[in-house]
């Protein structure tokens, strides 16, 4: 038994049984061990950011860990940016970085870097196992270190030499990792929550973790009861929404508005998120949200028990019951198709039970309320800001369920990760990709005027622009094998989505905006 | 005049007078400064891997840095792997990273991550302006940083308040880096090579800038008056090649067969590379390729003068002129496509003065005796190891020259970086540009087997097949703007390459070679 079949085994003891690969010559070994593991599923990714991608929307779904196989500096470097999304999502996952053997790492050979260097900027956990016997142990500590919590990116360095070289000793049983409770909730801080909330203008601000259905009920019960207001991040790793489900109302991404949102309250109380901050820096707006003045009580950090917080505030603050909106769902729309239109078509067809991975951008601004009545669905964000994620993560969350997954992408960002796609059609997983075209940087035109600069000039709105060529974005899907489809009008938007729900496997929809629309 | 146009006006004054863009919010100052900075040409890349590979390309074209601009962490990690190849390529190339405003950085936001450790592991040079008043000034020390000697990558880091800060004063000059003459040579060990190479069997070894065709027919004049062999490095950042043009033995790429090449030396010279070794490690495979006992002499290290090392042993050994080897070019092939009539087919149509990236990898075998003879043209190569430079670096040797260039890519390899070809058809590049498609990580399935690693399961074959879906690699080009033809005979192959290289703008020619193949 070599080091690789000895690190599967101890994966697959831990239930991590799928692994995001991109292999190269180092992870040889590894590659051709997974023969000798049945329950250990490899997924080949074209590109690591795909992989990575796949781990954390894996991960967002299931709340463990995927396994993403890398190569070298180079590899994890190209998983990076969604793995910076991960570490925001705060959600556990494993890399298994193949690097050159032990003894050959000083001489410099070309594909030689500071690999634990790069690992460090992830702010999570590493370790680089320099031999055989020790993988076993080493693997079970990353995965527990991905477990936290909260979650963190744990990334173990495999040189080829540890992958290929015989174990010494088997052992009787894999070491396993032990999933670790939420940490406990603060008991001075509880305190000063429930006073706050009786007495002071309040608002209850949830994040992270808190955002399953029951905690978003419990929430509404303690503002109900306390006239508090009911806030959630901008960008949630994962939410439960949909007719009877409670919605907290969204933190505005622009600043000033956001700003304007939080100005009348005294106290804000976090329950899984941090404290609201300004997505960029913008002249003459203030970066930090929060009114001057006003007290943040973190009630429940990242990784702690949100629901138990929650649960002993209605219980301390004899919140009653309070009745879960329900309504119905939005009509079709028809005619022109717009980013009204769209969301709309978006809201009328969602079946129940499907996860959106949502990266619309500038499309996205009516979809929340689009979608309020639609059935009970999930809607997963982009965490950490890095482009390129919602591909990966939709791939890697059909992978984690059986269910639908959507995917709301624009030209621009679908482009970092495209290669997803390929993967999706491979495993044939049932992925509606919407592909929205219109052809410019729509966000960055807005951002343009709003940072104050001027846009008079033809070199400055030339690199924001995306028509010249025009992306065919429907054969980019066919041409990695995906179904294609090409709308139009927001007629042709329902058709085509009622479709792809009751069609097996993925499908990509190509919906034609006007150009620079948003 | 704010901070970005004083660093543009910088760069301009430096002939920094290309960068490959792709922007974010914290960068829009910037942006909008180009609408007033009429000397340097913004490209609009659709990844940031396709930036930075450009500006790779184009420094090793033009000798000098183009710029890059990215947006915060994730737009430098997404560049990270061709900043990789570009530092083994011991190129200039100056970053500019958007980052959030100073004042902002602290709150943690989204994007918020640390640069300066992601910079450090390129081993080059970094800066973080914190005031508008000091950016021109770190502009020129960025530029003069990637002259090195030897090149380097430059990162520069912008904070969007130094970017739209006002400038107090505004120099009379902008200030402005020096081109570095390069380093000396070590007279004793000038000496040492000569007796060397009067009385040792000694092998000439070049790498880096060394490769001109100048230097090339120097080092063979001294080697034919001294008996010894003229090696060069497997992986060239550029090198003159073609009928009467020197044509040193190139080093194996598998450690085995370079371990015998160098077997009969008794001392290396090197001239303009570091000592080779393997590019990987395999079981019983030694990791260092020259013999037991076998001298190195660093006559001439990287950014040295290779050019006056050679001249003076020329000199020294009074090695008379040789005649250079002239000969007919292949002629064109017929029938099936395979490796051999593939390479065949790019030796019997390329013109003089073509630009050649090649990232053909396990395609690329005949490829240098094909062209041997082909009219003088130069060559590029994968210095990194970091998969995905071919096609960018074509695209910023197009943007850099007036001359053709051929890309040369494999299936498995194009998928990386594919977004190049749309800014190809932008800018409406004179790239030619072969997909060679034979379905497979064809390398990996070699190096499965030369790691020692089994090859009878489904699990590992799976991950090392890119057949099921096959890529449409000409409908990826085509949904790009990029003019496509599918060639499946080496006939057919002839006259897509003729037919390019008489068009002007890219061409994208998908060579469908037989699954697997290599």
């Amino acid at each position: 038994m070599n080091g690789a079949h000895a690190l599967l085994a101890t994966l697959e003891a831990n239930d991590v049984d799928v692994c995001f690969a991109n292999p190269g010559t180092s992870e040889m070994h590894f590659v051709a061990a997974l023969d000798d593991a049945p329950a250990m599923r490899g997924i080949l990714c074209l590109f690591e950011g795909v992989a990575t991608g796949a781990a954390d929307g894996y991960a967002r779904v299931t709340g463990t860990p995927a396994a993403t196989l890398l190569h070298l500096g180079p590899g994890l470097a190209n998983g990076w940016a969604n793995l910076h999304n991960a570490r925001r999502a705060r959600v556990p996952l494993l890399n298994i970085v193949g690097d050159h053997a032990t003894y050959h790492a000083h001489l410099d050979a070309p594909l030689q870097s500071n690999v634990q260097l790069l690992a460090d900027t992830l702010e999570g956990w590493y370790c680089r196992t320099t031999s055989s016997d020790d993988l076993a142990a080493d693997a079970a500590r990353a995965v527990q270190a991905a477990f936290g919590p909260p979650g963190r990116v744990a990334t173990l360095v495999l040189p080829a030499d540890v992958s290929w070289g015989d174990v010494g000793t088997v052992p009787s049983r894999w070491p396993r990792a032990t999933r670790p409770a939420p940490l406990a909730i603060d008991e001075p801080t509880f305190e000063r929550a429930i006073a706050a909330l009786r007495s002071k203008r309040c608002a209850l601000f949830l994040g992270g973790g808190a955002l399953t259905k029951e905690q978003t009920s419990l929430a509404q019960r303690v503002a109900s009861a306390t006239s508090s207001r009911l806030l959630m991040e901008t960008f949630a790793t994962k939410m439960d929404r949909g007719s009877g489900v409670a919605s907290p109302e969204r933190l505005i991404y622009l600043s000033e508005f956001a700003v304007d949102q939080l100005k009348e309250s005294e106290v804000i109380v976090l329950v899984g998120s941090t404290e609201p901050v300004g997505f960029f820096a913008y002249p003459n707006v203030p970066s930090r949200l929060v009114p001057e003045g006003c007290e943040i009580i973190q009630l429940a950090p990242p990784g702690s028990d949100t629901l138990g917080a929650l649960e002993a505030l209605v219980e301390a603050l004899h919140a009653p019951a309070v009745a879960l909106e329900r309504g119905e769902r939005t009509a079709p729309p028809s005619g022109e198709l717009t980013t009204q239109s769209f969301a709309a078509a978006v809201g009328a067809t969602l079946p129940a039970g499907v996860i959106v991975a949502d990266e619309s951008n500038t499309s996205s601004v009516h979809l929340f309320g689009a979608t309020r009545f639609a059935p009970e669905h999930q809607w997963m964000t982009l965490t950490g800001g890095a482009i390129g994620f919602g591909l990966p993560v939709a791939l890697g969350a059909a992978v984690a369920s059986k269910r639908r997954v959507l995917a709301l992408e624009s030209d621009g960002s679908m482009m970092y990760t495209l290669q997803a796609l390929w993967t999706m059609a491979r495993e044939g997983l049932d992925v509606t990709v919407v592909g929205l075209s219109n052809r410019s940087y729509a966000i960055l035109n807005m951002e343009l005027t709003r940072v104050g600069a001027s846009r008079d000039g033809g070199a400055s709105a030339r690199l924001l622009d995306l028509d010249d060529p025009t992306l065919d974005l429907s054969q980019l899907a066919l041409a990695q094998g995906v179904p294609s489809v090409r709308a139009t009008s927001a007629d042709e938007l329902v058709v085509a989505l009622e479709r792809s729900y009751a069609t097996p496997g993925p499908m990509f929809i190509e919906a034609v905006l006007p150009k620079g629309l948003h």
